[in-house]
């Protein structure tokens, strides 16, 4: 199933995904920017003419969710995206008694669209080159002064930037975000029309969305209907596209050329070997120990009984869908072919910049990020369990951990504000407090316990901080009062806390904001460690590399994945596994014959009752060979015309290695054929005036 | 806590976990077997006059348990071990009301004394060297074949040792068990008095004896009276010990000489770069993966009420300590500088082997073992789920897997059955099919299903056995019934199915045994390809690899642990932790003073009561520089003059990385000091008569 960008879970993944230009170029692969797609090689190789306006017209039809991607597909602002992107909108209508996500969810009308509180729909309208203004900002200053004025630069372009009027923009909010690009090599403003009105239109049962649920995701041949659709509203009404993407429900033909317009969250294709040894042996490992565990809390929960098992549903299917993920990425990083590779290449490129006279006082940044990787493995499990989210697991937590900051950051100058708070950043955090999402006692009482205690066992009994909190408690007894006594689950609460400042934290005797005041010193600190001896010096080293890498190898490269909006070539093609070929569709006749009626493998009722009136031969989901990753999920396929030709929602397992390098033999985009949502929309759904509007030209 | 020898999850742990010669050795490590112990070395170092005399003495009063060790301390049969190597005993006489290992347990008198029904004592009374008549069985034979006659003539010698009289032997049974060391470079016969009736005479509170718990495991400082007494019975009267060690109460002084006489259950100290490659890419991480799962679901079982906490605690106290043996190893393996030691060991000894004219005709032994490895990565998951215990996670699928292919070995000849169910082993299996551990249904649904669901995970829903087993049924909904109508918790039952043979399995309706029979061609087969195409060409080139060792190194080296009796020497010191010195000894005061009064650190209302009447300073654990690995766990730490001056029952967290080399700068061994144990005997459980037992000579 799903493939939602993943946001690192451990502190110090943050640090280190930073973007890396790449080495020359291999097949199709590549996450292009759209002011460097290279056409003029497209043409070359399949004769497509992919002109500015043919870009203009996708990128403005392209949209990011909070975590996802999708596109724009009607003229009143319908969004096509996957099911497992708005499973949490799904889960916030959902209750202890009924779940969406298991029932899916239809609007008849637009009076029956229902809001989606925590999201948020980003069409990229501008992107503006900063690199030179922060270049000239950071001159001649030491690692921790470059990295904190750095920051404030980009800060103030920022605000600078959603205070002026804006092109394109209409009644939607103008979202302004820096972006590092090529590891420093650029900087840029990406410029928004930002929907924070976003309601929910259609969702498909899971057992159809999900078909074959956690044992199939990242496999294919698939079965999944992972769509869903929702609608952007501007004041109140269905936001007006000028030029919606049209679906071609007939699909692609084997071999077609393909293009995937979506946001990957993250790659890592140009760490150092350093950085990759850091996450190989001290980010992976706890990383995959913790959510297995956390899986196996949740799954034993969830057999108390039907209530559990629903609201259980939805942090499980992330977590699963993570784990799946981690676990290929350490195969990777414990391919020591892998690794040897890597210090080739970055033996190949110290070994060539060392004779260009511009890079003579280069230094060595390979091995400044070495000594940075190493302080950061030593700070590795504080940082995690203290500032990361693995301690403090839980949403009432969070929630008074950013009121709590908020409120002091909020009376700092915007510049010298921690990066999330800045002014730029406070109506998202406060959408985000104001949004009526359920919480369940019970699960928080499960991961906040689940947290404490791998907090004392990883930080040791005798931490100050696991000894101040766990002296005369149990983790499981002060994880039930917490989440039993505090009322952050009310947002009105939240809002008047936000509202009311320092003064109302000071005031307040929620025990979550107690808890959050409380370990904020020391989860400051450890904060400030990693950003002064682990980003700052690898940030510097990293600019060298890249400036090193432009040098040698020129510009004619992509960035690594930083979650926003890429552009990336392919053909629909199958692949060999095992010495099997693999075809690139599935029909779905197979799905009912692979159905054995208990979940993950049951076909909705739904379904089962229009079966014989169903096109068996119908194409359900097929795989083509574009170099995507987690963030892509929801991502338009387009064919040559700009058309849909598919919806993508995975990739294959091989595609998560893709991580550090782009394999064109094995990885492999998986997305749903247009034909299934069709004869879905059309026979299970019976739902026309959607078809319609989807049809309509 | 615990140090109990950890038997490998999986089945190729099994098979790499062959013996190896050691290269020179560096300070006082070494696992010593009493037929090669190095006194003179240790005279010239120490000045200690070690003896045949005083060394038969130790041995003969060194214990082997089912999966620990211990000793002899008193004439009539009272054995000293670890409270952690009976806590399954404990869980043997708990229920869902009460739980021995929470509550401890004190015999007041020889009646009230506990059979452990599935407790074994062994007492090492002879060894023998075969080698020569192992060796006469494989000339000339392929790799298969010779896998197949060594172990045929295995069986045989161990078969005949039984039949014959032996030396030695009283009423207790005569139990003779083949070993293989120095990585097949020696085959011995190993000759044990065997007492089979084994009586639980005191335990304290678990509180106490793992004060600190999971947290604390594998630390220093520590305040654990892990310790326990059992009684060995001969014909129903206390068996008659003729030299019991005596504990000197005083304990050691620091830098004093002290010995270690135990089982270690297995080291890897001298495996192949490969080999150490398969356990760290593809052994260790899907195993963590599995015990972190599973930790999770029991931790959140036991969540529900008292009931589930009880019956949960032995097993998760287990699962608990084999994981942070396994992250551990894990970590040791992740360290490059390892691997790369080992290649530059591998190559001097290749190297200089191929001078050696001798060794001419040897081949590439490293090659083999490096392709053998490669077919174990293949089959490992299957194997795992199949024929090791991942997949049918289950205590009654066990014995119904005992009973179904006992039924099927026992009809062939004694030579020609798996190995586990050859003649000499079937009384200890009938042993542990009578005795009368409670099954608990809920406990066998939660494993079960895991286990079910995890096999789905790894072989794919479209495995044929996956397919089977789920084509109807859930993982969940599966095991909930096999738990709920098996009867196989019932020994009369088992013994009946034992006794009744091939034709009351055929007729068993009981459907855990159904579902054993049903699995066992797929798991004999994926087992007989290990044992073809990894176990038999690995074995091969193992034991060239230890000819060579010898003719490079000599004789005077140690072999890797086996489970099997060892003696080593070292001193009683502390060690340095970034910079700061621990010393060897703790004391009672501060373990109340680290008291929180919540589990693991709340000290038993027992001790509570009687604080003020307790000497605060007296020792309670210590630590010493002797090497050792899980399966030490209840040996008699001894000093010069052969008398306990400590009871070992962990080594701090540096010495699980010794399973790979022990680094004698930081691996320590921890043991209960016998102050604390006297102290406890007179004031917190008054118990005179076991201290007057204790203290007669």
């Amino acid at each position: 199933m799903p493939r939602p960008w993943l946001p690192p879970l451990a502190a110090f993944t943050a640090l280190i995904v930073v973007a890396a230009a790449s080495a020359p170029l291999h097949a199709d692969e590549g996450m292009w920017t759209y002011d460097n797609f290279p056409s003029k090689k497209l043409g070359e190789q399949y004769g497509a003419n992919i002109d500015a306006a043919w870009l203009d017209r996708l990128r403005l039809a392209s949209v990011r969710l909070s975590n996802c991607s999708a596109s724009f597909v009607s003229k009143d602002g319908l969004i096509l995206t996957n099911h497992h992107c708005i499973e949490s909108c799904l889960a916030e209508h959902s209750s202890t008694e009924r779940s969406l996500i298991e029932d899916g969810f239809l609007a008849r009308s637009r009076e029956q669209e229902l809001r989606c509180g925590a999201q948020v729909a980003d069409v990229l309208v501008e992107m503006q080159d900063v690199t030179a203004e922060v270049l000239a900002a950071t001159q001649g200053l030491d690692d921790q002064a470059a990295n904190e004025a750095r920051k404030r630069r980009l800060t103030a372009l920022e605000s600078a930037c959603e205070k002026s009027p804006a092109k394109g923009r209409r009644g939607s909010a103008l979202k302004c975000q820096s972006v590092t690009l090529y590891n420093g090599g650029q900087y840029f403003l990406y410029k928004y029309r930002r929907h924070t009105d976003v309601r929910l239109v259609f969702a498909p049962e899971a057992g159809v969305a999900a078909f074959g649920g956690d044992p199939d995701n990242f496999q294919f041949p698939r079965w999944c209907l992972d769509m869903g659709l929702l609608r952007a509203y501007e004041d109140g009404k269905p936001a007006r596209i000028a030029a919606p993407l049209h679906i071609d429900f007939a699909g692609p033909a084997e071999g077609e050329l393909v293009f995937v317009s979506g946001h990957p969250g993250a790659t890592d294709r140009l760490l150092t070997a350093a950085q990759l040894g850091l996450l190989r042996d001290a980010v992976m490992p706890p990383t995959l120990l913790r959510a297995s565990e956390l899986r196996g809390r949740y799954i034993e929960f969830a057999q108390r009984g039907p209530t559990e098992r629903r609201i259980t549903q939805e942090p499980l299917n992330g977590l699963e869908n993570g784990l799946k993920v981690r676990r290929k990425l350490l195969d990777a990083l414990l391919d020591d072919e892998l690794m040897a590779r890597k210090r080739r290449e970055e033996a190949e490129l110290r070994q060539r910049v060392s004779t260009l006279p511009a890079f003579a006082g280069i230094g060595d940044p390979w091995s400044d990020i070495a000594a940075a990787t190493a302080t950061a493995r030593a700070l590795e499990q504080s940082s995690t369990f203290l500032e990361g989210g693995a301690g403090f697991n839980s949403r009432l937590f969070r929630y008074a951990r950013v009121l709590v900051r908020a409120a002091a950051e909020r009376q700092q100058p915007d510049s010298e504000r921690l990066r999330e708070f800045t002014e730029t950043s406070l109506p998202r955090l406060e959408q985000q407090l104001a949004a009526a999402v359920p919480v369940y006692p019970e699960l928080e009482r499960l991961t906040l316990a689940f947290g404490l205690e791998r907090m004392r066992e990883w930080l040791g009994p005798d931490h100050p901080v696991v000894r101040r909190l766990l002296a005369t408690e149990s983790p499981q007894a002060l994880a039930t009062r917490l989440a039993n006594e505090s009322k952050l689950g009310d947002p009105a609460i939240r809002l008047a806390l936000w509202n009311g400042g320092q003064a109302a934290i000071d005031a307040s005797d929620d025990p979550m904001i107690r808890l959050a005041r409380d370990v904020d010193p020391e989860a400051r600190t450890v904060r400030k460690r990693v950003e002064d001896e682990v980003e700052a010096p690898t940030r510097v080293a990293t600019e060298k590399i890249a400036r090193a890498r432009f040098a040698v190898y020129g510009t004619e490269v992509y960035p690594d994945a930083t979650f926003t909006l890429r552009l990336n070539y392919g053909t629909v093609r199958g692949w060999t596994e095992n010495g099997t070929a693999i075809a690139p569709f599935t029909r779905l006749e197979r799905a009912f014959q692979r159905a054995t009626g208990q979940d993950p493998f049951r076909i909705p009722a739904s379904w089962l009752a229009v079966q014989d009136r169903l096109d068996l031969q119908t194409p359900f989901n097929l795989v083509t060979d574009n170099d995507i990753i987690g963030g892509n999920s929801g991502s338009p396929l387009v064919n040559v015309r700009g058309d849909i030709v598919g919806l993508i929602f995975d990739g294959n397992i091989h595609s998560i290695a893709g991580n550090y390098g782009f394999d064109p033999r094995q990885n492999r985009s998986v997305a749903v054929h247009p034909a299934i949502m069709r004869e879905a929309l059309d026979k299970v759904y019976a739902a026309p005036e959607l078809l319609r509007e989807l049809l309509a030209r």
